[in-house]
């Protein structure tokens, strides 16, 4: 969306993370919860509601809201016209499907905030990726959503959650929330989480990183960033077990203006596809049921 | 809901099975398929599209359409207050999740009006028990759903399908449809399926039947009827193999007036459970999620 | 098995948990890692490795170790002639595919004998119930395969777990292991649960009491014992909310020599059908695929 | 393995698709059915039946029977030492676990030769990607396992299945089965499909060619080849619709002696990733379940 790395138009209304009081209510709800005064969060992703893919869960797939297009967001690039929250009212469109009202006082407020969009988003890397009790699983990306995908496996009973980034705060909340901290500027992260389990590899593994991910050596305090859009999946492909998982919250994009090389501005990666077969990994992007709002509703 | 086995009140309008073409369309619709003059088939359970249950994907459920119950239907006992199809205009609420816009022209009109009811109801059993090819399934009923659920296990390419009933026609009309007619009048249908897979049960069971179902000796052209009503249910538990799948698309209810008995009259029926336990044994009640709607869509 | 309540023979040669050094390793055995003398786990039901119920994980029904029969364990009634564990040296069958091989060390020796029964059954209860983080789940039953379930619900995530028993002790290690203890002799413990949650009802829940259930006024201290075999069956009926789901590894069986009536002499129960085919409740037995074991090998 | 694809070395006894007559058991084997002069069919892959990877039904993924990768076949590169069935006699391992006793007579015995490998592969592409009734699937490749994938869509009720080939007889043969033949030398398979299909993409895709794809204007009756690696992953991408999932029995290696280029020889494919995350689609290789073998046992 930012620096220039998607089609982005000026003019565009940013801000898909919204969370706020209702103000007016339309005249075609019908979900009682949605009376004026209530507090929402609004999932960035959303859906009409109707048509096949609201009845098989798949929320952040609606063909309706965005015609000709798989999935509507508020402010967001090829996801329709709707506008963002960076600004001082929002129409929720589809309320009753899409917003979830909050419990009365604001002693939650922001924890509740992080239900719009990083929550869920990093929850669903550890729901597609399956992750069980008593399981391995390396993250890359201690981002905010890198952050809450460690979380959630810790929360789901994981006996070993590795957080791979090179930002020392980054690493250092990731060890507080119950993490093991790896950081790939000090060596290949790959052999680091192998070589903390005897040689072997992990049960699952969680990209949240995206195509902006960048090799060792790379530094966010200075330094010259080398961009490399496809380290983090073929680490990925390497440090996940036979027969494991490897799901994708990270965000890959099929249009790049700003991408390293002409392929990928295309969104064209060149990924160890033989070993990733000789592996029988599972590769899922999110096709996100927003977990986290299933539960609280 | 007729005979008076259930606590329908007089002055109810009956009809769950609809099916017609578009005069109106409220001013809240969104979805572009339902314009005026479009024919619909109108799913007989349905769901207001928002809530929890919508988006599992438990169409069956609804919590919005019927408050303090899950579950809403046109003209049905405890299924709220809509009206149902038997008049000459019908409001189809929530149209935008609960209606199939069906193809222009009349050809195929009367295998449409199987899609509110019968075909998804039967079709939804042999979802539920998971029919896959090469298995093997017992269809207890031949009546309109069991012929459907049977029909749908031949879709699926189960191996054999066996069809138990006592009225000739239905026998008949499944034999025509690919399963093998079992008629419980002549002998105990478990014994009879058994003994024609060298001892073995099947690898899955339906319960097309449901609270009014009646033993041997009994007969649809006349004579009197013994009314049984868990005799499919424990026939279920002996004719499936260990760690097979039983499910229930026949109508159990919790409140019978006309039961055979004080317990039948609430709902409770002596189940064979030990041997349910040791069998191993998965039970499934229509959790419906309207199949075949999914697939039209 | 105890108290006369199945078909045990004079002369059975009881113990289902079992844990051990191994002295003597058979020629046919191949797996590298059952060389003398190290210790190991037994689960208690087990499987010859062969044979379509392997092939799907369904490792509590080996239908090769017991002929005529769909499972086999050690020294219990109607699971095969194999001898159990109260004894000097047992015969461990199949061990490539039956036992656990333990780290080096007596540490955790305690920890590990909870593996070859208490610990994967109660598991089980919530693996089989998907009990997911945020979920509510009434546990019935606070005895060791009780414990071991709301502890396992608390594991992967559960936000409320109800232990309901009458046993202080019992209720007591519940709460100190993270669970809210609910005693069924001061008031119904359906309506205890629902008044804590608004009215509600839980999203799951799990028997771990079975067939020697008992109803409230009885009391282990002392008193009559009335026992209700049915009772808990129809209680998680009654306190899982809708579309919920509710699984049983407590024990039933098909013959019980001293059952409170001559239906539950022949493992027949009186189940609430009825309300749980409205409520749409899934049901399942314990078809038990020792997914502790999975995570261990 | 052939045509220098693979780093086989010379030697190699050959034969991974076995059916033969047992000469000798050896004195492990406890399955009843596998007495001498049984007739066997011997899947290509197989599993010593011990070990995590067999009670998760993860049949291709043996750790045990070649120590230091996941998997065991006969004569395969990189799958073990065991020798293949180019030869008089051939040992068959693990027996109890991995071959399939066949029926008494050789009627059928063309037919049982294709469970060793070529029906259950082709299956598995349709179980993997969860062919429903009434979908539609597009089948690249109609070799012995692409016809076989696109028979088992036809027989779990796919409503349209795509068969994509350029040899006139596969083609032929595909629609005697129930495709819909596509030649891709006439014009670009997705536009065909597409354009049979109102614009729309299908439901689900399969890839039954493997690394040698090659794309139009090649001819297996003469001319020049040109082998596009990555061509048929990327028309699954384009023409299965967005939260379709599209699977991979098709093989690809992780070192291809013979690849077009550098990063072909090491399985490194360019994958229209951004597109896939876009789309949301699912991708799974083959973690193979024998779901024949499972069926027939």
């Amino acid at each position: 969306m930012y620096e220039g790395r998607t089609a982005a138009e000026p003019g565009i209304v940013f801000g898909h993370e919204n969370m706020g009081v209702i103000e007016e209510v339309g005249s075609a709800v019908i979900e009682p919860a949605a009376s004026a005064a209530t507090a929402l969060c609004c999932p960035s992703t959303w859906h009409a509601g109707s048509a096949r893919t609201a009845w098989v869960g798949l929320l952040g797939f609606c063909t309706t809201v965005n015609p000709g297009f798989a999935g509507g967001a508020y402010g967001y690039v090829a996801m329709g016209p709707w506008v963002g929250g960076q600004a001082e009212y929002l129409q929720v469109p589809f309320v009753d499907f899409n917003a979830l009202p909050l419990p009365a006082g604001d002693e939650h407020e922001a924890d509740f905030s992080l239900l719009a969009d990083i929550f869920p988003t990093g929850y669903h890397g550890a729901e597609l990726a399956g992750v069980r009790p008593g399981e391995s699983v390396a993250v890359f990306g201690a981002g905010p959503v890198g952050l809450m995908a460690a979380y959630s496996c810790v929360i789901r009973g994981a006996a070993e959650v590795y957080s791979v980034d090179h930002v020392k705060e980054r690493l250092d909340k990731a060890e507080q929330i119950g993490a093991i901290p790896i950081n790939y500027d000090e060596a290949d992260p790959v052999e680091q989480i192998k070589s903390r389990r005897n040689g072997e590899g992990t049960d699952k593994g969680i990209d949240a990183v995206g195509y902006q991910a960048t090799s060792a050596g790379s530094s966010a305090a200075g330094g010259e960033q080398d961009e490399v859009p496809n380290i983090v999946l073929n680490q990925l492909i390497d440090v996940v077990s036979p027969t494991g998982a490897l799901r994708i919250p990270g965000l890959y994009v099929p249009a790049d203006p700003g991408g390293v090389d002409a392929q990928a501005a295309k969104g064209a990666l060149l990924i160890n596809f033989g070993k990733l077969f000789e592996k029988g990994l599972r590769f899922e992007p999110p096709v996100q049921r927003q977990e986290l709002q299933r539960l609280l509703a």
